[in-house]
C-alpha cells in the first residue's frame, strides 16, 4: 500500500469532544479514492459507488499528522476496487481501514463506461512514451 | 424512519463533475448519527465506531434538497446501532443507505461506558417529568 | 412549528469567546428558510427578501445540539412569509427567534413570479397523486 | 459611514441559483459588527444581541466585490448600536442595509458590563497617548 | 498604505498550536491583493503572478483583529505591483509584510492584456463622471 | 524531491474566473511545509518563519489533480529550510515553486529551540529502533 496524502489535524477538523471528527475523515478518504481512481483510469468522470464496512480503530487528536493509503484490489470492466488505510504518520497506528471502495468510470451521460485498464500504471511511465 | 435534517446542495458541496461530492454526504451523515445518538443516550461523549456497507444508489445535483433519516436498530450496553437513509426531499429517491452505524458511549478516559437506555425517548417526554 | 434540521456545534462554529458564532447561526437559518420555501413553492428560484427583527435570546456552546423550526405565516402572491425559531434540542431553551422571513419566488429573469400556492403541502401527498 | 472590509464573491459564497448566498452575507456582517464593536469598546467579550429589520435590496454575483460599512448609532451603557450597509464596490449599489445592530459588552460571567465609552475613538489616537 | 479589510481570528483560522495558521493568512492576503487590483484595473480577469519574500514577523492569536493594507508600487503595462502589510488592529504590531505582489491583467484567452492605467483611482471619482 | 499530498480541485477552491484560487494553493503549501517539518524535527511547535519569492508559473482548473513536493535545503540549529514545488499530477507541469521555506522550531514560550537534527529521517527507521 502506498501512502501519499497527509493531513495536519486542525481545530476545524475536530468534533466537540476534541478528537478528529469522523465525518471529516470520511470526506478526506472519499477525495483520495476519487483522485487515485482518476489517475489510474485516466477518466475524470469517476465516482464512488460502494464502500465496504468501515471500522474506526483508533482516533486522532489536534496536531496529529495522518496519512492516507490506497491500494488496488481489482480492475473491473468499468470499475476499480481500492483498499484504504489511514494511519498516524508518527507511530503508524491504524485509525481506519476500508477493505473495498468501488469507484466507477462514467461516460458523458452518467452511464458505466469500460476503462480498458488492467494494471497499476505510473504517470512517469506514461509521460516517457 | 424519521427524517429530520435537510441540506440544500450548494456549489461548495459539489465534486468537479458537478454532482454532490460523496465525501460531503458522508460528513453530513456522520454528524447526524452523532447528534441522534447523543440525544438518545444523553451523553455528549458518543463516537462513531463502525459503519456497515455504504451503497451510493443515486446522486444529487446543485440545488437539490436532501433529507437524512435515522432509525434505531438496537440498543447495546454501551452502544447504539442506527440505520440511515438519505433521500431527495422532492421525489423521495434514495441517494444512500447504511444498514448499521454503531455509535459508542464513552467515559472521561475514552472507554466504553454503559448508557442504561433501552428504547427511543423523546425530549418532550423527558421535559414533562 | 415544525423542527427539522439539527446542528451539532463544532469548533468551526464558535466565535473567539467560545460560544456559537452569531454569523454561523444566521447562515443556517437562511439556508433552512430557503429550502423550506423551495419545498413549499416548488420553485428553486426562491430568495430571501426580508427578515424582521432578530433577537439573540440565549447562546449555545460547543457540543450543544440545536434545532431550527419554521412555520408559515402567510402565502403571498409571489412570496411566502415564514416564522423561525431556533432552540436547544436538549432543554428547548430558545436561542433566536425571527417573526417574519419573506421569501420571494423569481422567474428566469429574476422578477417576482406568482407561485399559485395558498396552503402548506406535504411532499408525501404530492407524490400520492 | 466608513467602509472597511471587502469581499470577493467566490464559488463557495453562492447559492444554487448562482447569486450571493444570503446566509454568507449575514455571516460577514455579523463578523464585521463584532470586530467593529470590539475595537470601539476595547472588550473582546462583545456579542450580537439584536438586529433590526434586514432588507435584501439587490443581489450580487460571482466575481463582484462588495464592501461592508458600519456607523455608530448610539453608545449605551453596556451596549453599542451600529448601522450597517453593504454595497457593490464598483457601482455603489446597496445590497443590504440594517438600521440597528445592538452589540453588548459582557463580563467574565457573561453578564452585561458597562464599557465607559461615549464616542468613536481611533486606534491611532489611542496609541499616541 | 491604506488598510481596509479586517479579520477576526476564529477557531477555524488557527493551527494546532493555537496561533493564526499561516496558510489562512496567505489566503486572506491573496484575496485582498486580487480585489484591490481588480478595483484599480477595472478588469475582473486579474491574477496573482508573483510574490516577493514573505517574512512572518509576529503571530496572532484567537480573538485578535487584524487589518490588511495594500499600496501600489508600480503600474506596469499589463501588470500592477502592490506592497502588502498585515498588522494587529489594536496595537499596530506588524504580522507579515510583502514588498511586491505582482498582479497581471488577462484577456479572455488568458494572455497578458494592457490595462491602460497609470495611477491610483478612487471609485467615487469614477462615479462622478 | 518527494511528492506526497495530492489535491483534487473542487468548486470551493476556485476564484471567480474559474481557475485555482492562489490563496487556496498557498494555504495547502503552508500546511504541507508545516507537517513535513514536524515529521522531520519531531516537534509539533514548528511554525513558518519565511518564504522566498513565489512564482505562479501556470494555473490549474476544476477537476485537475495536483501534487505538492517538498525537499530539504538545509538543517539549521533551530530551523529547517525546505524547497517546494507544486505540479499537475497528470502532465507534471509546474504550477508554483518556492526555493526556500524556513520553518522554525519553538519551545513552550514561543522561542526558537534547537532541534538537534542534521539529516532527513524516515519514520520507518525510527520505529525499527
Amino acid at each position: 500500500m502506498r501512502f501519499h496524502t497527509r493531513k495536519w489535524i486542525k481545530p476545524q477538523d475536530l468534533n466537540p469532544n476534541g478528537t478528529l471528527f469522523g465525518g471529516r475523515l470520511l470526506e478526506w478518504i472519499d477525495e483520495e479514492a476519487a483522485l487515485y481512481a482518476i489517475i489510474q483510469l485516466e477518466n475524470p468522470r469517476t465516482v464512488t459507488k460502494f464502500m465496504s464496512e468501515i471500522d474506526f480503530k483508533s482516533s486522532a487528536r489536534e496536531g496529529d499528522i495522518i496519512e492516507i493509503g490506497m491500494d488496488v484490489v481489482k480492475f473491473g470492466k468499468a470499475s476499480l476496487t481500492l483498499r484504504c488505510e489511514v494511519r498516524n504518520k508518527m507511530n503508524r497506528q491504524v485509525i481506519i481501514s476500508i477493505e473495498r471502495i468501488v469507484m466507477v468510470c462514467l461516460d458523458e451521460e452518467g452511464k458505466a463506461k469500460p476503462h480498458g485498464k488492467t494494471q497499476i500504471e505510473y504517470v512517469k511511465d506514461r509521460l516517457k512514451e
